[in-house]
């Protein structure tokens, strides 16, 4: 340990150094084998650019095995969540994913970090503003990169959208319209289990919707209020099942936003400007983004798969020792407006946001 | 004025009786020849089955004289603010439509139903609780029926959007989106003059998806959130510019709401189940409304005339005896709810509203 903490804290390497390292593509160590591992990253890893699957942390040994199986994976890249603090040992592995449940993120973040690798984060990066700042300042201090993970940042149709809103090519932006949901399937998941997730739609599906206002705006928010319903006390026991609010911003945009475990599915955005709109529907689904603009002119793009993407913009910024657009403080920015968010709920009143 | 108001009390002469009078169609007196009446109003007039335009009243000679020459009005048909009492003596006039703006509805309502006649008011009602409560009793007890106009109420695309909503026919509801809203244009307008129409977007607009959200659940709000937005403080001095809302049902269901007078155009609902949606964009145009469902089924109709529509249906309700569905407690429980939502904006709480 001693030796990994002395190691991750030395002046970084350089890029060329470290993508040899690794047969020129950084090497990955998924941090979680659930269903976003399987069935999106995973996949996505065979097909980027500047990384690929080098390695696995998981509980369960079958899939440890499942996995090594499938992906060729060398015996010293499978670690449990107790032993991943070896990878220090491991010159494969360059970045951790980390996707477990939301509670857990800063510990494997930390572990992580302290065998001197990169972390890429799931969203929400963590429950809290304090366990958020706590894996930034922890990263820095081993001085490795820490990346969120919000694909959309990356995604053409979004990237599109945070354009005509900078240009004014549509007008002034006025009210940002969003909303990300889905009727959530096994009562049993830890989502619904506020340990673990910190919250319900709002912390997993919700976040899209208070990045989307972020990214669109440019800014960030001065005040929310929030209101939540539920009609489900049983299954969404624990954690929220709708909440809507509303964000107003520096330049006087206002969103009106809602996410929801129990109806839809709802997942898009528009924007309102002074003469017109533009927008995404659907916004923040994995594939078949749409787009549309009030003049009628295409908001077109090829599809784009959102992991690959994100992970390689990740590795190049690593790669090249450039800060990376989905900071640790991206993910911190989003988390405090959500606990604003909660806040307004609990208290019935709008909450101020220090700008 | 005495005898007006004697005849006015006597019992309902029977539908037969007052059709006779105006050749089997009611006639329809418009109270307010803005450009709602010349045009929308007057062209719809042509063509409705159970009324006709049979009288105006202006405060304008000229235009007195315009509308005389254009729809061969008889003189004793033509009345200024100060003389529409007289209409007690003329049997040609069975209904006033008053369409001035917000803040003169309790007066001309009350000249009208003074003279005997029936009263359809535009929306909002009035602008406060009281001057809305006020009318419907000097209608009560003129023994005259009140109407407000709202037209969205008739029309076959809202109609079957309720009926999907009461059927359960793609679920129960979960959230309601809804937004109406436009960049306004001329400054000098008395929209923008709050002694004039009490409020900007919300009354002007935002009122259409206050409705919506009602008609859609068959419930009345129990809750308020709201947060105004105001990015030119000279054209909105007196009145709100861009407002957003929430509001909670009995049932759980949520909506989130916006309006604007410096947006857009936006003008649309989308109701959300716990299995799908369906909701229209547009919603609340004059005409070209369209219809979408999750499900893929079409959600078409003829389009109608809104004001022909909701002009006949509030003429049969007199010449049947009948209630009408556009009462004026209907008229009185939106103000109610704008009201809760100015409240909510000014203390900066959610409001709970009396169930």
């Amino acid at each position: 340990m001693k030796t990994a903490m002395i190691a991750a804290a030395a002046p970084f390497a350089g890029a060329n150094a470290l993508a040899q390292t690794s047969n020129k593509k950084l090497g990955v160590a998924l941090c979680g084998l659930g269903g976003l591992s399987t069935y999106q990253i995973a996949p996505a890893l065979q097909k980027t650019k500047y990384c690929r699957l080098a390695g696995v942390v998981t509980g369960d040994p079958q899939k440890a095995r499942q996995w090594q199986r499938k992906y060729d994976l060398p015996e010293r890249s499978i670690y449990s969540y107790d032993t991943m603090e070896r990878m220090a040992d491991n010159p494969d592995i360059d970045i951790v994913y980390v996707v477990t449940p939301n509670a857990l993120h800063l510990e494997h973040a930390t572990k992580a970090a302290r065998a001197g690798k990169h972390v890429f984060c799931e969203k929400p990066m963590e429950i809290s503003v304090a366990r958020c700042e706590q894996m930034i300042e922890t990263l820095d201090k081993a001085g490795r990169k820490l990346g969120v993970a919000y694909r959309c940042q990356f995604e053409p149709h979004h990237l599109e959208c945070m354009r005509i809103a900078r240009e004014k090519e549509l007008g002034s932006l006025r009210i940002i319209e969003g909303a990300f949901g889905f009727p959530v399937g096994d009562p049993n998941q830890w989502r619904l289990k506020k340990a673990l997730s910190g919250g319900g739609a709002l912390m997993d599906v919700g976040i899209y919707v208070v990045q989307a206002t972020r990214y669109l705006t440019g800014e960030e928010p001065v005040l929310v209020s929030a209101t939540e319903a539920k009609t489900d006390p049983v299954k969404f026991k624990e954690v929220d099942e709708t909440i809507t609010w509303t964000a107003t911003f520096p330049s006087g945009v206002i969103a009106y936003c809602a996410t929801s475990f129990n109806a839809g599915p709802l997942g898009h955005f528009r924007a309102y400007t002074d003469r017109g709109w533009f927008g995404l529907d659907p916004a923040f689904n994995y594939s078949g983004i749409k787009g549309m603009r009030s003049d009628g002119k295409p908001l077109e793009f090829p599809q784009v798969d959102h992991f690959a993407t994100e992970l390689d913009a990740f590795a190049l910024s690593i790669l090249e020792n450039r800060p990376t657009k989905v900071s640790g403080e991206e993910g911190l920015q989003d988390v405090k407006i959500m606990m604003a968010i909660y806040e307004s709920i609990r208290t019935g009143r709008a909450v101020k946001l220090a700008s």
